[in-house]
């Protein structure tokens, strides 16, 4: 049952540069409030931001084996992303196969496990999301399964879904979606300008989103103080 | 339920400003070895340093109408804490929220739950202490109340109470106790300077702080080796 | 029962420079996968790299008498590794310690709990291996012990064992394992570089460590897709 | 600043066996939402409940000194509350102070720490709501306060202050909300009775609570598969 | 995009109970060590056993409105299975909605969330599996989905699988792999019984597994002490 | 480097009982309050009391291949006692393995990971004190160590050293200390009998250990109200 499949549909590259640009938050706004991966991936560096297609990897605890096999299937642009069976935090990745993934074009890692040599990756600019940096050596005994459908941090991705990552975290989008995704994020972000604007100049969001009314129908109430 | 307070006393600015410079530690030191919150929260950058008077904003989790409501009563000087009503690690606190406190001299944010675009936050330079980043947006559903009594983090903190923040945590000093203790913190960090200076000449703390004797009556040995 | 163990012998200095140069995954590797304390120690910044001999002290919850005592104990070169006798966050040390110990030439601190003051060790550049950062402050009621075995974040530590901190944690390694260790480290860096050009230069870990038979014969199918 | 309040108004007795009989959920829904306890609280032992007067009891982190100078405080029908000034997991609590507890009438503890013997105050049937099971030991050497508000898991409790626990959790109530919130209670039980008969009897949530035009209005759509 | 999915493929009921009866270590080895939830799911109370087709519930984080909608969706045989949309620990659900469920014949609950009203639960002998127990209500404001692939604790779920849980925790088997992974069970467990004979007549797993010959060949070595 | 040790020193077996029959919190005391296991150890169920000597286990994360191998060196009134060389929650041991160690007279396991099939161990009433219940798993693939010094749950703990475990959690006492712990534990029990009766008549601990001087030198105030 441990496959590799070598041929998947990739997202389109000009919308992965949109949406990356536009940032992790407002990509899951724009998706309608979903696709966010757990709050416990973490940059090992910040700022680091990236968008790509996932080449998903799913990996044995203490075994990284699979990542090996992995990288030969990641092109230029891709996002590998590497989910255990078993939680596990050991330190599955480090300078060499960043090297190798750098090497070929790949954007970044998101690992829902530990990862090591952080001072190297830094220095390589090579960002790593990741949910613990722990030095904890993996052996290579057990096989696993290459671009096939996996649950990362809470997130189901299927190869070729669009990930996003940032300093708030990361978000995947399915293939399938990407395109309209990117359009409501354009809107939104064409909003935010200008509100960011208006807030900038003093206005308040009471009034630039007109909640005041509604407030008042829902009872707030203004006092001088509690025992008013 | 749900109030504005809408009149608080604050803080005096002069002792906000000592006690600022003081930093969280000496500030908890000077006040009784109280006044902390919780270690979970933490600056989204450092270095990072605030002092001033609370804003209190109670919210629904999931939840950030009430933050909307709370700006208005914020002014310059002071520091936004919000705490929701049932734990919560969403991301109720973002770029645009921050433009608009900047814009009205708010000092920070001290919220336990979670923040997002913190990339956008450390460059505008406004710190946020949080529970979390977390990009997980939030809903404007459900009334709250600003300028009540809260308990943020553990510590319960009222509205006008002075709050420190810098990287070791936050703290808070209930309004009617900061003259105090910025007596207490002034002196404090002039023995500190004093003794500063010993240690980096060599003295050791047991001959600072004279503690040989009392060690030896509580029955403390030195032995060579555990053979002894 | 509680003693100051004042005679310890302790690592070389000339290997400790090399283990410290290899970096903590490295040491790791090298002694076996063995050494690695818990993956919450985080140092307080980074990058921060040392490597000297353990002076250890035991120390009670919320108590840092002990650390004062094991000061003197210290020399140039030196850790110092604190463990509470019970699990606890409280910030035992600070910029004043951290200034008698850099007095000392000491290079750092491995602390199973919290710590304070970090912008002051940040700047002073002193760093700290830590499960918190916490500014609660400590008493001086209760010994403890200077230079005994202890257990810290899960790994057994005898005064005088090798620690080597970095980015990625903390190892330690017995006294007597040093030179061997030193050895088998500096085989593997010298087989790492060759492996890293190897990986810059495009070729894959598969055909680099000839992985492709044995996936083979475990049974690892490459497929189109997940259809075939 | 430690001090022992010994004059403290308690709850009526009737009502606090009214919000007792009626359970933590009921009580917390019926005060608002509000007065829960953390979540990380856990009865030692299931079935326990218990409804009574707060007498609180503020310790420093590992010792235990001041539970002894709360029990003179505490009165047949109390609920005794503790908090550690600093998170704290040691086993403040046994056997031979709940026999001490129980000679007094009292009800049983809520400790924001660690419990134990726990095997024998289940055999003596002495309910207790705790962080942990521990069985470290605490000292004898740091004053604290007796019948001062504290913060209790994440809750402002006042001496007096109604505390009903059961398998739920813990709830508390302040003593001056106690007569409405029992009104309030007793009116939602009794609204329940009605609505578990007609769920007994298979009748629906949807049309018992009258939902389905307020979830079509917002936009719920059934389909008969997901292609539809 | 709030949709309910009236029409789903269910298991095959002797099977499930077949797989019910194996337990969920033995259906979980029995399809390939996988199909897990996460380990912070935990019963009620125990023992608890059930094996149903998933009826699947998208809620919004502190919202329990779409468990109703869900309850219609329900027949006799089925396991609830609940996942919120951003993590929560409220009380979703309590002894009116367990009255309701068990009126139609629902087997038990799986909640990636908080329950409240245990003590009602355990006496109605209505077994949930939840993240946590904990009184705090939730609001009926924001919709969800029902009978939509969902992530719960980690795993995915799509309507109409098999959940098998016990004191063990929690297994979901897609529908289609039910036969098989039934047929590898029941081997499974006429292996352990005459296993369980062996082990129980003293036979040594190294054995009755013939493990003694691979261990020799990695190299495990017996000496009578570590000094040999 | 993969040893199993076939010798080792058994503490006293009558020792062994009364220290059994005084339980974790009093061994805990009577050693110096020390030796106890992390607290996240917990019974699979209660009440459970057991008393014997460690027979040490080593396992790589998720492999319980060493289990096996370690059976075979448990005598009667041993307990077995496992630690993972890097943090794991995977289910290491299940009810074969149980009914292997109850046929050979050993009373527990002690395992700093996570365990399966507990109604079935709760049925054989084979008491295990675990990280974790969790099927998750594991291989036999990497070979570990038996009878060598571990840490287990923060504890280094040595081939025969006396474990005891009860409802309160874990604790070891090196078997050279067994005879003098088991002394100073019974004059424990004895002084406790003593006041248990002195308690339960309605002195309190103030006087019964004679409080009231020293908290009156350490700075006590009683008063009646805050205010005064």
């Amino acid at each position: 049952m441990s496959v590799v499949v070598t041929r998947i549909e990739r997202c389109d590259q000009a919308l992965a540069q949109t949406l990356g640009a536009a940032g992790v938050a407002t990509v899951h706004e724009a998706y309608g409030r979903r696709g966010l991966l757990a709050s416990y991936l973490s940059p090992i560096y910040r700022p680091a931001k990236i968008a790509g297609s996932a080449v998903t990897c799913q990996v044995a605890p203490g075994d990284n084996w699979m990542i090996h096999v992995a990288v030969e299937q990641c092109q230029a642009g891709d996002v590998l992303v590497v989910a255990p069976t078993s939680p596990c935090e050991d330190g599955y990745f480090g300078d060499l196969l960043a090297t190798s993934l750098q090497a070929r074009g790949v954007l970044g890692l998101v690992i829902d496990a530990g990862v090591r040599d952080v001072a190297d990756l830094t220095e390589m600019q090579f960002p790593v999301w990741s949910k613990a940096v722990f030095a904890q050596g993996t052996v290579k005994e057990t096989l696993g399964s290459v671009n096939v459908p996996l649950v990362c941090a809470g997130q189901l991705i299927n190869p070729g879904d669009l990930i996003v990552a940032d300093d708030d975290g990361v978000v995947a989008v399915p293939r399938q979606a990407v395109a309209e995704v990117a359009q409501k994020a354009e809107q939104r972000l064409a909003g935010e300008a200008e509100k960011r604007e208006r807030f900038a100049a003093g206005e308040l969001g009471l009034d630039v989103y007109g909640m005041r009314e509604r407030l008042a129908q829902k009872g707030l109430r203004y006092v001088e103080s509690l025992e008013d």
